[in-house]
């Protein structure tokens, strides 16, 4: 391990962290509360000078970037980030326990939205908006901004995109990493301006447009009210559904259409399935809560927020859905699993590796009947290499066994298995609310410390999609070379 | 698909149905049940005429036994004696609903144990035998007894084995499968002498001590009573914590033990596993159930009978486990998925399909920090083929998707999440009892037709390990050559 590139690469994140934190100040100034402006001016202070310390003042000479020092840097950023987002809650006094703080910080970072908050409505709003605006930071990624901005030097940039970008594989729309970091950044921009206008024209207060278009467009979930969006009107509930389908698309998709590139778009199979299983889900579930609902319209809306929410794993609900029948509480539990498309801001094991897995195992099975015939795999018109079928294939079987290994270190609280699985499947799939204990009108504020750093581990694992903060784990990754 | 030839297997299979009928109408007669007498000897009528007329009387040319004949083979056949065996429980009307008879059968065959009846011991004692001899014909299988015994040309039979036999691979101890079988089957006719000695020695009647042999030895979990095990003596509870484990294991060690061949015993990784985790549980359950029972050796014996009873997916009960702690809740259904050896009549997942996913997984880390080196995975101190880890890839990504899709059809009997989803666990996995409403003092009577349907379906895929069945739905497989 190369710690003097992993150290430098750190400390620029702390820097631009404290760079983030300036814009709750401005919310701070504007709103008039100069006491918590007072804390975030601190810690602004605090990440640029520890940033500082830990990169190095003086220039070096870094050494390579190999994918491992890649994995390392974006984990122990993540963790960094969270550490010292962590503390205007803290130093302020508005989340009295450093752990929830942190718990709240990488919630919103990993676009998570599980709160340990019962009242979120009692948070002043500077620190509302930097709840909110993590969501935002934390959608396109941290390491896609630095390197759309920093000069870095290297060809192996791309091993922090891979750590950072969330799917199977990594797509280069151009052929430098920097441009395509640039790329997605704009269309990221985009979308989230065109978010923030239409809430606008439907009515929101400037406030409320902006912080919920952060939590649509990365796919987060904290609500600005204790009762998430129960209270907004028909209208902005559609368009909020409509924008978080849009967010949980490939960006390549945008960057098709962005080039004008019609044909291309039709060839993303993985958009296909994802907004099929869209479809069949609204309609399912829509015709299950209709007795509970009445209308027919009604129970629509619910059930295409609902199905919106959770598939792209933001997490906002209008209902109590932990009160839906047993068959819609059923899909709902599915769609946290298949989450959005790979290369969105959406969490989950994403559609494209669910599409991977099946493809391999219809090819195992059709290799019963038909022993003799060779068949390959496409994705995408492309075919599908035997590694990143294995890699696929690997990353499910990790996901699993975090899965049940959290659940069960979660188990001596005694909240009961449904609480417990659906909780380790909100953060792991980074969604936000459960089943349950942890259900949409409860709060995660329940589960003992130790408890909420096995889920801090598991929003952060989610992200980062499970590799890069499991290799830190193993010692042979620290070696020297 | 060669029709002719899975008509002339399954038309023998029936018939060999008829012939195990013989023993529960032995039964009732030594206990002077003559009513229930009338009726076993009808249903042998009719399986041996039935039989008779699907394999056809004069004796043609049957055509090759491919892998996927072998398959069809292998999953009719087990329906057929599904549907003959339910019969002198629905004709008897010890159990009025056919599906239900069904259940009950699929369950015993299966080695499941899982139970539609809320009282036992009103059963008669030839059906409560033909209960239990269900798992003892299952626990081997039927294919490996018919191979055994009967002539069959070709060399292709190894497909009829390949579809029943528990594990990743098939062993096969000596050249000819024929001799295979018959050594497999000795090992089991000692083993299951053995057990029915150890429990005649240790008080039980006679007919105690045959009947919970059967679901000792075959790993099944039909109780004699309504509290299932708990009336026993601490004596007899530990034999058969012990004679559980030993039917977990892989039957491969005792062909070593058989042919004197020790060295090779302690090659056998997933056995040394297997024992590792059954004493890793034991422990953790009795230091968390501790305070609940007061006394150390008290706390042991439920463990580790617990323990045993669900690895290797027998499902009795000596305790209600439902009401233990969540740690050891969680343990439990952890071991349900895990299961026991393959080459055991146990069921579940396999420790030796979990080892090789593990394997798997390390190798994919270890690729992260070390990309140029390719690392050759190992089991049993041989070469693990790619071909393997694929296929036991595909198994785990299918057991996924049955295991929540079966949950989801049966969600709609509102039982709730946790019922739910393990009763597919403990059905799929051939245990027997889940948590909550099928918890070990409750029964699956509750679900209604459709869900039974469903679970039946899911015992069979588990006790067949997926493929076999999966293939009839197929409708390629039954095209014409």
């Amino acid at each position: 391990m190369n710690l003097r590139i992993v150290r430098y690469i750190t400390g620029w994140v702390i820097i631009f962290e404290g760079a983030f934190l300036l814009f709750p100040l401005i919310t701070g100034l504007c709103y008039r509360e100069y006491e918590i402006c007072k804390v975030f001016a601190l810690v602004i202070l605090i990440c640029v000078v520890c940033g500082m310390l830990l990169k190095g003042i003086r220039r070096r000479d870094l050494g390579e970037l190999y994918i491992r020092e890649g994995f390392a840097c974006v984990s122990l950023s993540w963790i960094a980030l969270g550490i010292f987002g962590a503390l205007p809650f803290f130093i302020s006094g508005e989340i009295p326990d450093y752990i929830d703080a942190v718990f709240e910080v990488i919630s919103g970072l990993t676009t998570t939205g599980a709160s340990i908050l019962s009242d979120v409505e009692c948070l002043s709003r500077a620190s509302m908006f930097w709840r909110c605006f993590t969501h935002w930071i934390g959608g396109m990624g941290v390491f896609v901004f630095i390197m759309a901005i920093l000069p870095m030097a290297g060809a192996r940039n791309i091993n922090l995109m891979k750590a950072e970008s969330p799917g199977p594989s990594v797509s280069k729309f151009v052929p430098k990493m920097k441009d395509t970091a640039k790329l997605l950044y704009a269309i990221y921009i985009v979308i989230t301006v065109v978010c923030i206008v239409s809430y606008l024209l439907s009515g929101m207060t400037v406030y409320e447009a902006l912080t919920l278009s952060f939590g649509t467009v990365g796919t987060g979930g904290f609500g600005l009210y204790n009762d998430s969006m129960a209270s907004f009107t028909p209208l902005q509930i559609n368009l909020m559904t409509f924008f978080m389908i849009i967010s949980g698309i490939n960006y390549s998709v945008y960057f098709c259409i962005a080039v004008f590139n019609f044909k291309e778009i039709f060839s993303f199979e993985e958009v296909r399935y994802y907004l099929l299983i869209i479809l069949a889900s609204i309609v399912l579930i829509a015709k299950d809560i209709l007795p509970m609902y009445g209308k027919i319209n009604v129970a629509f809306r619910h059930s295409a927020f609902q199905v919106a929410s959770i598939i792209t794993t933001s997490g906002f609900s209008t209902a109590d859905f932990d009160k839906w029948p047993e068959l819609s509480k059923g899909i709902i539990v599915l769609l946290m699993i298949v989450g959005a498309c790979a290369g969105s801001t959406g969490g989950g094991l994403k559609v494209s590796r669910v599409l991977i897995l099946m493809k391999g195992v219809g090819r195992e099975i059709q290799s019963i009947i038909h022993p003799q015939r060779v068949r390959k795999l496409y994705l995408d018109r492309e075919p599908l290499s035997d590694e990143t079928l294995r890699s696929t294939n690997a990353y499910a079987a990790i996901y699993a066994v975090i899965l049940v290994a959290s659940a069960l270190l979660i188990a001596p609280d005694g909240l009961g298995l449904t609480s417990n699985l659906t909780a380790v499947l909100a953060t792991l799939n980074n969604i936000g609310p459960g089943l349950k204990a942890v259900g949409p009108t409860q709060n995660f504020g329940i589960y003992s410390s130790f408890s909420k750093c096995v889920l801090i581990f598991d929003m952060l694992a989610g992200r980062l999609e499970l590799f890069p903060i499991l290799i830190l784990l193993l010692p042979s990754c620290w070696r020297k070379y």
